[in-house]
């Protein structure tokens, strides 16, 4: 893959395969055999297999178990000497960021560890990090496995969901408002800092803050659960908002309309100059913020809702509908409701090849 | 660790941390943390939480669910040129190993895979042979990650048991015999044949017919959950008999004897010198066939069960007491029923250190 200046060098240790070119034909390789499988097997089958943020499989009569799995490799998904304490939280958090963007309520998880050398130091702050976010949560650590080998992580958490009551990608319906909790871009900005990719001129407070949001983001558990039954759709942005609304359009079959400039950002962000702040709020992945749809008759609930879990909700745009057999696309306005040039649109686009821009 | 002649340069893909010296400290570390958290954290705790072949977690009134994770390493656990087909079969192969010890019915798996390219044929090889075993026993890939890295295989295998049920390592009793299903030795002596680590003498006939138990093990699905209710302790061989079955008599604070010369060869194993027998027979591993124990009662009962699923299962040994305060050991006795030397024991059980045989 050629380079691409919105693409940063380190990848959010969730950017999935669909994104990756060669390695989004491996996972389709899984998934259609996957899919084959349930069909000719049905026994056991899961209610939900690969491609949204959890697999869903039949627990109980009450329950479903919501499941996700995590790779991640040092000097891609972070780096190589990254504080073992911080990567230990990352490493459970992306995982319950994915439950939470089902909806489901945490419970358990795996670990499988590769390491260069048992470095007692390392190990100790990297499980107080992991310990940390797993009480948070009430997440037990079930089993796992450790071997010598270069730096992996790969953690599978589990979390439980009352029958009908996942919130999938494939639910949202023209209608609904499109909403982002939080803020987002942050940890885009910091790894932009971190490798002097762009000239920013940044504080060490401010520098501290933005950090903070790359290296220990919060996953919306508490958010995910209140949205059961309110939200049409949701998943948590990893790999940047655009690019991962994209997966909801995509599965529910519609179209978006989206207030570019609407997309909520921190006041380190809101001083960069308009490219980068729309670069890293739009497309900067490792937020791990939910992206959610709900029909505009949930307004109020979720302004509520927003004030009761004191985590800013912000609406950012609308699903259209979409015409029979075209791709799913989404056009992109400025602040003053002015759509974007093809070549503005393309420019913070291009990195998501799959869209057709409105022009 | 120094350079001991009896393991060989290749680990069994199941090698556990806890005989891994400067790695056991690492599963401790997690597990301790663990146990801690339960206490504090009871909600949602495992019914039964690391140290075991699988966790227990609840699931429905009737069923818990079993969990097992492995992460498989190129160039530690398998060749880096392995057959993609076998080694696809092998990963999953292991994990369903994991829940046939615990007498669970294996239902859904989830893949993390790291990989330094993405080459098609390869990957198709390498799904076929993870479907061929997914479908024989009915486990469904649910989930998945898959991304750029030194090539990587971490699975998490999931199996329903009824409550009550499940097999585990802490239930042997005196008065209990040992069992161990088919023959184990062949797969030590495949590495060793291609490893060249020993002068071996094998037809081409052969080492075809002990390659095949090295990298396609077959999984003992059916006879763990034949052994519900019947085996009072149960692992999967995965390490070693001698060093796996350690691990029963510490979880069940009990003592075994042991008729060395008992253990069940293959006849290509049978053919070479009584050391290198005995050496892969009582240590060698990767072989994954099922030891478990049972009350004498029961002998006739599993003898029929081995009738009715053609698989040999053989008495090699009792459990025994144990002094209070004692580590737990074993005595190994030859088909004559003399005790070995120490030296001819040390020899055998030089790499497991823990123990202490009875002179």
């Amino acid at each position: 893959m050629a380079h691409n200046p919105m693409q940063s060098p380190m990848q959010s240790p969730k950017r999935s395969g669909q994104d990756l070119g060669e390695f989004g034909l491996i996972q389709s390789i899984f998934q259609a055999s996957a899919d084959a499988m349930a069909k000719t097997h049905p026994l056991d089958a899961p209610i939900l297999g690969i491609g949204d943020d959890c697999a869903i499989i039949a627990a109980s009569e009450m329950d479903n178990l919501a499941v996700t799995s995590d790779m991640l490799i040092a000097g891609r998904h972070f780096f190589t000497d990254a504080d073992p304490y911080l990567l230990g939280r990352k490493s459970l958090a992306v995982n319950l960021s994915d439950l939470a963007a089902m909806g489901a309520k945490p419970t358990g998880f795996t670990l499988a560890l590769a390491l260069p050398e048992a470095q007692q130091n390392w190990l100790q702050s990297f499980a107080k990090g992991l310990f940390d976010v797993a009480k948070e949560f009430n997440c037990h650590l079930i089993g796992g496995d450790t071997c010598k080998g270069p730096l992996a992580i790969s953690i599978t958490a589990f979390g439980k969901i009352p029958r009908g009551q996942s919130i999938l990608r494939s639910g949202a319906k023209v209608g609904d408002e499109i909403w982002v909790s939080n803020m987002v871009g942050d940890a885009r900005l910091a790894l932009a800092a971190i490798q002097n990719e762009w000239p920013l001129n940044l504080s060490a407070d401010e520098q501290s803050m933005i950090n903070v949001r790359l290296h220990s983001p919060t996953p919306r558990v508490e958010l995910g659960m209140a949205l059961r039954g309110v939200a049409s759709a949701a998943l948590d942005i990893s790999d940047g908002l655009l690019g991962d609304l994209k997966h909801i359009l995509k599965a529910s079959g519609v179209n978006a309309e989206i207030n570019i400039d609407a997309i909520p950002c921190s006041s380190v962000l809101r001083k960069q100059i308009l490219e980068i702040r729309r670069l890293c709020s739009a497309c900067g992945g490792d937020d791990y913020e939910l992206c959610f749809t709900a029909h505009s008759s949930q307004n109020s609930h979720i302004e509520a809702l927003s004030r009761q879990l004191n985590i800013p909700l912000t609406r950012i745009g609308s699903i259209t509908n979409k015409k029979d057999g075209d791709q799913s696309y989404m056009i992109l306005k400025d602040q003053s409701g002015k759509e974007l040039s093809l070549d503005e649109t393309k420019k913070l686009l291009e990195s998501f090849d799959h869209f057709h821009p409105s022009s």
